[in-house]
């Protein structure tokens, strides 16, 4: 199972054997939104706050993957879940509602992946037969709690992201039909000094590295065993840095198989300067675009490295710099 | 591995080849101070923030136990650890110090024994030979998060409790001398509409019964089959509460091997109302005073459930009721 330091290998191959995203407004003018399961005109989704919105998107992910499976919540062991809220409330809240066994994470963005890394565990080594994980933001909830309240108009640098308004879940399984998962890598927390809070991508880029780099070290494959290699949320300007990077070290990547799910969601027209970002910017792409890429046959293996930036709005009032992770989860078809 | 619904059964029986309680002057002061590797008098541990000092308390519990097996940290695969901080910061700025690939987890206080029955899964099905997982919090820190900056001097209600200043970890191992863990039961999210944050206790009373009642359903066992069922930080007033209602269901816990974290962290005489709580309180108590006594051959057989309060101060100030959950984790000797 463990190859190298730190790369799982499921021997099982566990199944996506369904997955759902779910966006916004603004999802819904990106460049993807024909993958998106549903689309909601309201970012309040009739809610009385936008966390409890978020909350929404998440149980509807969740729930959307387990009907396109036919199957029931009961039928579903353990729920594994993150998000960028304190405390990961809308987590913990979407778990009571489905009432599945829960496995609250945190990562920061790279809680998808963490969470596709963990339930692919719990089902090659039978500690399940199914397991549904999600991961969710919300940008307005996000703006008011790591930056300013959108309300106060405030102007943000180019090298600022716009964090996505949605969710994405997947439903893994030990038999089935579907994208399989083969491999996790977990990563470890890389600080390169940057404490800019406008400026996550490059924060964050090291850390991708770091992480794709263990990965072809652990499996000795090279980047061309991938028809795709796609990044969280580094953006335009984080995952420039990482390519410059990856090829210093001597692992260039292809331009043509390697972005970045901040780069893909998007239009170009809309003002999301550097890029999209949030636990639902590499959640609803992995589980809404490219998976049905895969069901459609245009893509057989793809390595998705979810990107997290671990700091908290004290962290940062107390000048610390951001810490980083990046988790990479292979996807075979 | 998966045993009824919601337990696994680890078949290979991991480890626990060390483990480490560090804490402040008010746990010094308490019932179990000498199962405390160290207790730091000056409660900034001569940081600048109190978040500072409880990353510092963690990395210390952790590189304690690493210490105790003479290992080094390059020889552990994976940090799994989590704390009461918004975005879990202490445990991802401790990973940053410790250098170990990293998995982030939240569970609120039963984070202890999320972390345990994760690092057990991993050494069980191989995808690790050792694996550390803490736990942290600190009193100034959290009553700053969650309630009032203590010089504020709000009073508090019977009901309210004491987070302690401390971490605790485990190093869990594939093979070694040392307690072993040998199931874990993951707790489903249960709210009974308790919104008070000063009264912790009774809200996370019923998640612990409903743990407790799905580990021996998923079993097949009894509480005898134990020497000391303890849980998290329910302290006086949720334990009582745990007590009667499993009573209720049919399923009695003699009294004598019924505890909690939460009443044998301090003395009576300490001021601490109904108890202690936070993410160390089960960490502590587990990793030093339990598994001392374990290895002195005084208990044999232990289940350790800890209690999480899933809120946030968001998630109060939003009228949200608090949604609970419960881990079981069961180490014999």
């Amino acid at each position: 199972m463990l190859k190298g330091h730190q790369t799982w290998v499921f021997e099982s191959k566990p199944v996506i054997i369904a997955s759902a995203a779910v966006g916004c407004a603004f999802e819904a003018q990106g460049a993807i939104a024909e993958d998106f399961d549903c689309l909601h005109e309201d970012i309040w989704l009739g809610q009385e706050s936008f966390e409890k919105a978020e909350k929404k998107l998440l149980e509807e992910a969740c729930e959307t993957a387990i009907n396109k499976a036919k199957m029931k919540k009961e039928d579903v062991q353990f729920f594994i879940s993150g998000d960028l809220m304190n405390q990961i409330t809308s987590s913990s809240f979407a778990a009571r509602t489905l009432g599945i066994p829960f496995l609250g994470i945190f990562g920061a963005c790279s809680s998808s992946m963490e969470g596709l890394a963990l339930a692919s565990l719990l089902v090659d080594s039978k500690a399940a037969e199914y397991v549904v994980t999600g991961a969710s933001s919300h940008n307005v909830a996000a703006e008011k709690q790591f930056r300013y309240p959108t309300e106060y108009g405030g102007q943000k640098p180019p090298t600022a992201q716009w964090t996505v308004t949605g969710a994405g879940a997947a439903l893994v399984a030990q038999n089935g039909k579907g994208p399989r998962v083969t491999s996790a890598t977990i990563g470890r927390v890389v600080d390169m000094g940057i404490s800019d809070p406008f400026n996550m991508g490059s924060a964050m880029a090291p850390a991708a590295v770091d992480t794709i780099e263990a990965h072809f070290r652990d499996l000795g494959i090279n980047p061309s065993y991938y028809d795709l290699i796609a990044t969280g949320d580094l953006a335009s300007v984080g995952h420039k840095i990482a390519g410059d990077l990856l090829a210093k070290h001597g692992l260039e990547i292809p331009r043509e198989i390697f972005t970045d799910c901040g780069l893909l969601i998007y239009k170009k027209d809309q003002p999301v300067m550097a890029g999209g970002s949030g636990c639902a910017c590499s959640a609803t792409v992995t589980y809404g675009h490219f998976l049905n890429r895969m069901r459609k046959g245009e893509l057989k293996r793809i390595l998705v490295v979810a990107t997290g930036a671990l700091l908290s709005p004290l962290s940062y009032q107390q000048k610390e710099s951001i810490p980083c992770i990046a988790h990479a989860v292979s996807i075979e078809i």
